[in-house]
């Protein structure tokens, strides 16, 4: 495995954080392509995020500013043997507070630098005044700001043993307590944790996890179920096809003739060239095998695609069109009977739209991605550990390459490169699984386009669960600022929210116990003595 | 502090465990008083339990079988830089098991040898076939056989690291998906989880945090808010005093005469040696300060009666007669003019009620309750971890000392004792605190005459979270054997568990999703894309 260069780990692990997440790619990309598929999520996700936050402010009709603040956090929650704390990063925005038991809504970070989420989490600020609330947004451990042993923090595996979900929902847990006993009328203040994508599933968890610490929950494209056993493995790449496919005439089948049209054309020397000079890659491919890659890199773009097939025009990773599919699907309308380079100069202008809609690109990185995002390594490792996220591609009821799901590879893999193994079924242990009707007050909301509701809950399970689909949505739609653009299925399921979210709150104020020190124990005491 | 002898830590947890008990009870004897407070709760109940089985067994009706197994049980469920395993045992009886779905009634064994728990829940035995339920006792790491490192369990602070409530659950959460997949006939068998004292605590937040495997709790005496700022620190103390107080004339009050008493006499040498005489105590006190231990011990004997204050004859740490308190107190009916020599009389021959019932002690060893019980070093680490219980006393409305809770002192005998400081705050973060209405299917039973009552959860909190009273009801009696002198009220008590149990099992029976792999899903993902 040629990953066994950098090992492995050691030498991944050891260089400064900023190189990490490079390293990685190059370190992924040459390993097999399912290891890969886990990461889709963040780094996607993650670089969303960074790239709405520099370039989308003029979209905003609600003014963002908060305070930042930092938290003694305990490392380790469930040992005493490490009682060492770090500093856990969080803004607190309460412009629009009402004190005195207005609500509180607060955002669990995912694996990103929390400063993305709170700047493209517009939803939240733009329903902050109508409910009074405040707003508070708190970085997940590992992330970001919040690195528990400072820069060693990824230095190798005894560093990253504190990198867990549970330790970031306990983080959260005692952030909320904290916060509610520090602030001037903030005591009785119901909590309802929001969050999308991996931050949605935090969400539902904490309010599995911690239902006497937040009310409610909206979980936004949260794919609670991409765990092992609970969904097909191949749903999430279907979904990623039938978006193409229904974006343009044969848009879907092209993609995946593509495959075979580039291992035609990078068999030889010349193809190599044409295919490195066609998609202006800056670093030519050189071999045959340099084609994994690319086609890995093509892979994971289409998934992007999927992701943030937004109705409006929008900066992401670079600026995209309104609904990007249909856009790239133009450049995709061939007929069976076009030749490979006809083919594959199609995918070479559809992939430009996605990487150089402004046409500012000198020349494409296909590791490009990583750059920038802290979080790739992090969320790799929660991948080796406790997110196993299942994925695979049969090349029938998908468009890519079949690739098995292969549990035990992955786990070699990650016992390379971290030096621990996954464990494929604790998260269904800890977190339920599809045995989730005890629970309530939580939103689940899913986007009809979003690969991720492959493994979100969308069907019916209790009156207080509610699932929301909303059906020209990509991923966490309904999280982002409202848009004229927005379709009425976004509205809707926004509307629906904030009612949720009121109910929530009067339930909340009128359960409330009475106060925490109850005073009336000592007479029931008597009481049952004398009786 | 004398303490520092040991000390601390080292050279008490160096030594072999059947040692370490009695060391650490010299080494508690001589540190203050509330530090061992936080201990009578499992030396009890652990004693109890061991006595019960070896002495007992005339009134069983019930036959007691089952087979012992050991499961390969992680050592850290919340981190995966020590991936290692051990052998968790657990004790199987599936005489009366209906197979196919049938229930399976798992007890989640507290701070003691399972084989204990197994023998002495006779309330389990005695259902199991009404039920057609399988009986699974789970042990708690670190006790009994279930040792994470061995003999080296114990050793330092860094093998300890993973003795926690949270770990258990864990342990107790994987074994039951284990033993439902692998068993034929179990996969849709509901589990309720029982227990008692701490291990009704576990069975609590077993349903709380992990109600996917767990249908509802039977939590028997459990005192899930005996933690800081829940209940007044003085309730437990209360509630044993007046045990006393209405078992017999003046009995309270003469009780707390005797601490002046002991005071007044062991302020000479020949009051000293009196005293040694008069109790027959195997080591005899040597010195004024030795009165502090003797006192402690005394009032650990007045708690232990009111824990097994049962209406029956018993055998426990000794042979007790029925409603043992009302033949102490039969010592105890002076009138105030009696001397400091009469009164203490009274009190050795009601002592001896508890220690030498049956006349064949020859002399009291003051620290005997621990001998034997493994379990004491590990619940004095959990109480000094997680598992802080504030305890207190005034002398006005107790019949003992005035003694604070002061957390500080507390604290820094823990570091001294352990290197690691307790947390107050996590118990009620992590459990919820009086904030538990969001969950369901648990039963909280609790005993009028049981000091533990006062953390109990004895209010109304909603229709699924049913509380149980028996006024006449010491320790957990819910969960022992039908005896011919149960009172009407445990009866009772113990009809309203069996029908709430079978109300559990077709709830279970009736919401479990029709299966686990859900094979629909690829549909839905098809229907909403072309929606």
């Amino acid at each position: 495995m040629k990953c066994a260069l950098f090992s492995g780990t050691v030498v991944c692990l050891e260089r400064a954080l900023v190189l990490v997440g490079i390293l990685m790619l190059l370190c992924l990309n040459r390993v097999h392509v399912f290891a890969l598929k886990s990461q889709l999520f963040t780094r996607r996700a993650a670089n969303l995020h960074q790239h709405h936050h520099h370039h989308h402010s003029t979209q905003r009709n609600t003014t963002i500013s908060y305070e930042t603040h930092y938290f003694d956090q305990k490392i380790d929650h469930f040992g005493f043997l490490e009682d060492g704390t770090f500093k856990q990063r969080y803004l607190v925005a309460d412009q629009h507070w009402h004190q005195e038991g207005a609500p509180i809504l607060f955002y669990t970070g995912n694996e990103g630098d929390i400063t993305w989420f709170c700047n493209n989490t517009g939803f939240m600020w733009d329903v902050a005044e109508e409910l009074g609330a405040m707003l508070v947004f708190a970085e997940h451990r590992y992330y970001g700001e919040s690195m528990p042993f400072g820069e060693q923090s990824y230095s190798d595996t005894k560093h990253l043993n504190y990198l867990t979900s549970e330790q970031a929902l306990a983080d959260f847990a005692v952030l909320i307590e904290a916060l509610k006993s520090s602030m001037p009328g903030a005591q009785l203040s119901p909590v309802i944790a929001v969050g999308g994508s991996y931050g949605g599933m935090l969400s539902a968890w904490m309010r599995m996890k911690y239902p006497n610490i937040v009310v409610g929950a909206l979980a936004a494209s949260a794919p609670i179920w991409q765990f092992p056993g609970m969904v097909p493995c191949g749903d999430f790449y279907k979904i990623v096809t039938q978006d193409f496919a229904r974006s343009g005439f044969d848009c879907a089948v092209n993609v995946k003739r593509s495959w075979q049209a580039i291992d035609n054309v990078s068999s030889t020397d010349r193809g190599l060239q044409w295919l490195s000079e066609e998609f202006r890659l800056c670093v030519p491919l050189k071999k045959k095998a340099d084609s994994v890659n690319f086609k890995a890199f093509l892979q994971e773009t289409w998934v992007n695609l999927a992701m943030v097939d937004y109705p409006y025009e929008a900066n992401f990773l670079q600026p995209l069109p309104r609904w990007p599919i249909q856009v790239v699907c133009k450049y995709l309308g061939f007929q069976s009977n076009v030749s490979d380079y006809q083919l594959l100069h199609g995918i070479s202008q559809a992939v430009k739209v996605y990487y150089n809609y402004t046409g500012n690109t000198p020349c494409l990185n296909t590791s490009q991605t990583a750059t920038g995002n802290l979080g790739l390594l992090g969320w790799y490792y929660q991948a080796c550990t406790e997110m196993v996220m299942p994925m695979c591609t049969d090349g029938i009821q998908d468009m890519f390459e079949p690739q098995d799901w292969n549990f035990q590879a992955f786990s070699d893999e990650c016992h390379t490169m971290f030096g621990v193994r996954p464990r494929a079924e604790w998260a269904r242990t800890v977190y339920g699984g599809k045995d989730i009707a005890s629970h309530s007050n939580i939103i689940f909301s899913n986007g009809g386009l979003d690969p991720w509701s492959s493994g979100g809950v969308t069907r019916y399970i209790s009156d207080s669960l509610i699932t929301i689909m909303i059906p020209d949505g990509a991923h966490h739609l309904d999280l982002r600022y409202n848009n004229n653009y927005d379709p009425p299925s976004v509205l809707e399921a926004r509307a629906l929210e904030v009612k949720l979210f009121k109910e929530w709150i009067r339930q909340a104020r009128k359960t409330h116990p009475e106060s925490r020190h109850s005073k009336n124990i000592g007479n029931r005491a008597t009481r049952i003595n004398i009786g």
